[in-house]
């Protein structure tokens, strides 16, 4: 096992440099939006992580190449120090692109040299904080793909990230439903290997019957929603979003775009013909929320969904199947695009579980921190990193957030309720 | 049964002006922040109500005052047209106070007739409705209160509500626990009488075994807290509650006062001694839970709260028992304080129950689209309307609200577990 | 001389209450924008000032009604101490109104007694600051008119301040042109009687030869301007004016409205029909500039101005008059509407005269600070004190203000330059 | 003249790349604020320049390299279209460094061949338009200067934008005066070459008799006020200018640090102990304005500055000179300082002169609309380009404004007087 730890560590750090590969150097310092981080930082952020909970503490003789990172490079953890603005990231020339790729190899060094060591006597806390480290860097290479999309989006050149076109794909099947006995069952992660804090402790839950739409909604039925006056019609939002709404004159999904009157969308390979097929996509949980209702439909809350998954077929897709775009759905006997495609919002509100509690220390600031006002998102995108879909991960995001790739599954009670 | 709307709508329409007398005019149209209303236009605002979902709908030839009331005075109701904006409700000197009253007298005369007429073809309607208006109108004065004394407090010269002072009592007893068994039981509204949408479907929920505090939190043990740093430790709060804590500058609950060292609480009677003894009041949801996290313990859900509520005694207290401040605990043999001092904030967010569904119409604005980002308060305080304390009733605000009568009671999973 | 101030404090104090008359109480403490202040308040305020600079200092034994007011009546005097903050202004119901005018009562009667005893020490000191207290409240009466207006017309009820109409008037003489000679000539204040610091010291000036419009724009000029697109052309515009324009999305002077295509503008009367006539009021110093521009001409200096006045016909007009509106041109033989029905914009920041020194202490804080950013305006409008129309008199607000009564006359350099 | 045209074209256009020449590749997109523009926005945006205003209107075949860049490097001619919003220059990772040194060298091509050809129709307008892109290129020169040392600073790494260090010098001389004997002159440019707009027409102005200091003020003498309590003294400041130092929180000049309590001032040769005897930098106009009040001095305006600088020496320094700081006074016979250290604060709004005509078209926005809200600066800073020091030359920038090196001279009318 600790050699499984010692390739996935090596495995992930290369990745996370490969996936930055496709861009030029200026890139790299793009922060296009407050909740957006610029490649380098992400780069550097995941370092300082390792450098922070593993390095610090447990390797002797250890010297980083600038105390400043401390600083620079932590995310929001106050029991580390007061971190630099999150705004300003994107102002940080210094350190270079180059200094930063030195920064991650003197770490990996050290972290490989620790790895290394099976006698050191907190190897097991520092086999845990590695792989921690690595399920920390994974999410954060799915932010890079959603934080560059959202930073050159704003450029009217819209430049690619990547060479090539989304897979076409054509119409989906008709929409249909999945139901679901409900019942007094359990949710939260069960299986040996690693889960985050906020999956845990599993416990029972009791639901009612329900049925799960077999699809995402695509973008062609989610075209119909605004050609019905979807954002003009305050009675079919809540209202923190109609608000919402209105001061940022939504209009559409996020990266919807015309030209010439001909549909377009922004993906990461540049302005792309909008797929009608596709699963419509960077939507926010109120507008998620909102089609809904239009629908005469709901969103499922975030048990619903997770029973529903752990029914279904093993994960599959993500970041490794190379595409950067959600396909269209091409039926089959099951629920389609549960992973590897869009994000699905729930009605859930994130929160903690019965008897919950963080780890110690600052890095018990990981999750719980975060547990009031956002939303649960569950499944997992074309840009997640495949070895983190399982059916208990929670995703979490504000409702009013949009460049995430987040779709919609429909729900609602079982008819015969 | 119709007799008792009639009586009902007549004490309640007559108990808002009373509550009202002891202003003098030129406090009627103050409003010191955008999520408080001027006394008079919670006054027009009632009468609205019933004018627009009663009179205009089912009253033959009855003419408005003023057609431009009806922007005027909507609060929220988007079927019913575009509201005038709330944060300019204290601008509107016109009507006057007077005007205003006359509104209120002809509105009451036409509805009269309404209830009196016991053939008319929507009686069914009309009568339901009226009861609505009444709750409606009983969660208004309980906003009245809340405003007023906000109103009044940034007014240097901190004028005071009411004449008299606070009920001064003594320490509390120690803090103790109540254990619940837990299981699968259900929640919501179940009895006959009125109940909001909000409280339905009553419905199964599955809950571990837990324990309540017997008490709410005193003023001196949350001086134990601040006096301990707790507003100056991250690691204390959600990290939402931190950022509030830092743009508001928040160091104190909302009305606690120094005077030449003395520490002074600002009530409905004016700047007092603050007693130790009293609850912790007017604290946001955000410093609800960091106190309960530098207990060691948490907030309860509103499940919790609501099946040890149907255990305990029968709710009494509120705004008929005439005093205006919550009062310190005294001892007894079961949970204390559940209703009548102050709203007790849970941990839960404000969602639909399985299966809900708002009215049809303007009226569905009502609760449902409130269901975002706020979280759920049970109970009720000293200026709730003795009427609708219940087990089930759900109130809601946004975590960092602090101008509500909020205190907080603690929770824990049983030692059991 | 003495009794004449005596005669003049009582008649100005007399005059402010009387002003008032026609509100009702709800409006006294009305205040819609940051830069109006309520009704009482003023009356408040012009208190305070013969409190803090005459009574304070020189009234033996005098004792204030309540030593909160120091605060709370304070504009900006920061050597008095902290002002009250005046965005909150509007949200002081106590004092009440009643208590406002006995402390204006209270006042009155220990200045009067200052003001009969002919043998104290400071005498001249009092006379003087007595005769500062009531050009000071007479700024604010108008201020008053301007204020009130404003905050009275945000209510979709447009109540009238005063019964009756405008003054209808016909169309004006065609727009004409008046030369002046220019040279090296004498600005500032020469005369006898009272003058602010902020005119004095007179002093040399060199000025071309110039022309001056022999009339004020009138609303039908203006409307050909909106017409012609004056509010899309960028290029009419100062910088700071079009990023004024954008932001606040000006598409007319202040007042205009329209109902069912019908031009009405809102006036102390309540909303009239729109006198093409009358002259343009209520434009900013960016509207009046841009008009300049698009009619191919200027707005005057404050010395080209100052002296074609020095050469006109002595000051007439003003609120003495009876009417609170513009009136249309009628033609004459000189400069039409000098004074009395808008103030007029002029291209001169607002700075100091070589060689002006503000008077020590707090009382210096009168004018001198604020000696930035703002705009001169000369003249004086309808609602102007009658005794205050001079040529010399320097009024000034910022270029984006449009509260107040302000104009446009053109000025061009003289053809032979 | 032809041939210095072309040769000031070639220096100019070569200079604006070799000043960038010090920077890495990831500082030519810092924008650390609104107010500031990356090294490579202004690379390509005097490239614009000249695009704009002479290739496209002349250059028979000339194809831009992407139309968009219209659009994104457009500063704020609206005569040209909508600018790219300034706030996200920092925002355009695209093009690249190298794209747009590109876009620089096919521009230079087809300038070059243009004014090579002696024989083309618009010849006149070519030379002229040519010589306004060079003047307009060397101001942009100091901007890069300024901005950079901005986007710099807010770096925690404090990096330095040259090797080396300011020139040290010791302390000034006492500061003396210089008198004026005033009286009716005249202002504006009047040589032969280049001027800009804004300096005409030549014109006559009345100036009282007057004294100028013969230095600036130093960090020594700036020190004294701020001990002094010149932070905190409302009192000292114009009234926006302590709404300014509250809001802001201003307690020193722009770049002033402390580190482990010793002064030290940001600087382009990075963070350096402060020199008491250097001038005082990167005070906004307010601070000026406020220690000349402590001073018991005034500022100048700018007549008499351009009037004393007509007869003192002829312009030296500036970013020639190959030194990146302002140097300590050393002591002389006439007006010391009066270039290539610090610009210097005037009184005096920024206006147009009598008779002024901005030049048709877009160009004519280059100057005249930004004649509002801002101040004069005279003189000209270690930074500006030598070639556009001269008596005549208008600074101009918001009194809030410090990014600039803006320093302090002081001034008195004569005592005589």
């Amino acid at each position: 096992m600790d050699d499984t730890v010692a390739a996935l560590f090596r495995h992930t750090r290369e990745q996370s440099v490969a996936f930055c590969s496709a861009l030029c150097n200026e890139d790299y310092g793009l922060q296009a939006a407050e909740f957006v981080s610029p490649p380098k930082w992400h780069l550097a952020h995941t370092t300082w992580f390792f450098e922070t909970f593993i390095l610090k503490p447990h390797a002797d003789g250890y010297r980083t190449p600038e105390p400043l990172y401390e600083q620079l490079f932590n995310s929001y953890y106050n029991g580390i120090g007061e971190p630099f603005p999150r705004p300003r990231r994107g102002l940080l020339s210094r350190p270079t692109v180059s200094q930063v790729l030195d920064y991650r190899a003197a770490v990996d060094t050290a972290v490989q040299a620790l790895l290394d060591d099976a006698t050191h006597a907190a190897r097991r806390e520092i086999l845990g904080r590695a792989v921690l480290g690595v399920e920390h860097e994974r999410q954060h290479q799915e932010l890079f793909f959603t934080d560059i999309k959202y930073s050159l989006a704003i450029n009217p050149l819209l430049p690619a990230y990547a060479p090539g076109a989304p897979i076409p794909g054509g119409e989906p099947p008709p929409l249909g439903w999945r139901g679901h006995a409900g019942g007094l069952l359990e949710v939260g992660f069960a299986g040996p290997g690693f889960c985050f804090d906020n999956e845990l402790p599993r416990h029972r839950v009791y639901v009612e019957p329900f049925e799960l739409a077999d699809r995402l909604v695509s973008n062609a039925e989610y075209q119909t929603f605004v050609d019905d006056g979807g954002y003009r019609r305050p009675e079919l939002w809540l209202a923190d979003g109609w608000t919402t709404v209105q001061e940022q004159a939504w209009r559409a999904p996020l990266y919807w775009l015309e030209r010439d009157g001909e549909p377009l969308e922004y993906t990461l390979y540049g302005a792309v013909p909008r797929s009608t097929g596709a699963p419509v996509c960077h939507v926010s949980g109120y507008e998620a929320d909102a089609y809904a209702r239009w629908a005469g439909e709901r969103l499922p809350t975030e048990h619903e969904w997770e029973l529903a998954a752990q029914a279904a077929a093993a994960p599959s897709g993500g970041v490794d199947s190379g595409h950067f775009h959600p396909r269209p759905a091409t039926g089959g006997p099951g629920l389609q695009q549960l992973y590897g495609d869009c994000w699905q919002w729930t009605r859930s509100a994130y929160g903690p579980y019965p008897g919950y509690r963080p780890s110690p220390g600052a890095i018990g600031e990981y999750n719980g921190k975060f547990m009031s006002n956002q939303w649960v998102l569950r499944g997992g995108s074309c840009v997640s990193n495949s070895g983190q879909l399982r059916p208990s991960y929670r995703n979490f995001f504000y409702p009013r957030d949009r460049w995430q790739f987040s779709g919609i599954r429909l729900a609602k009670l079982s008819a015969a309720q």
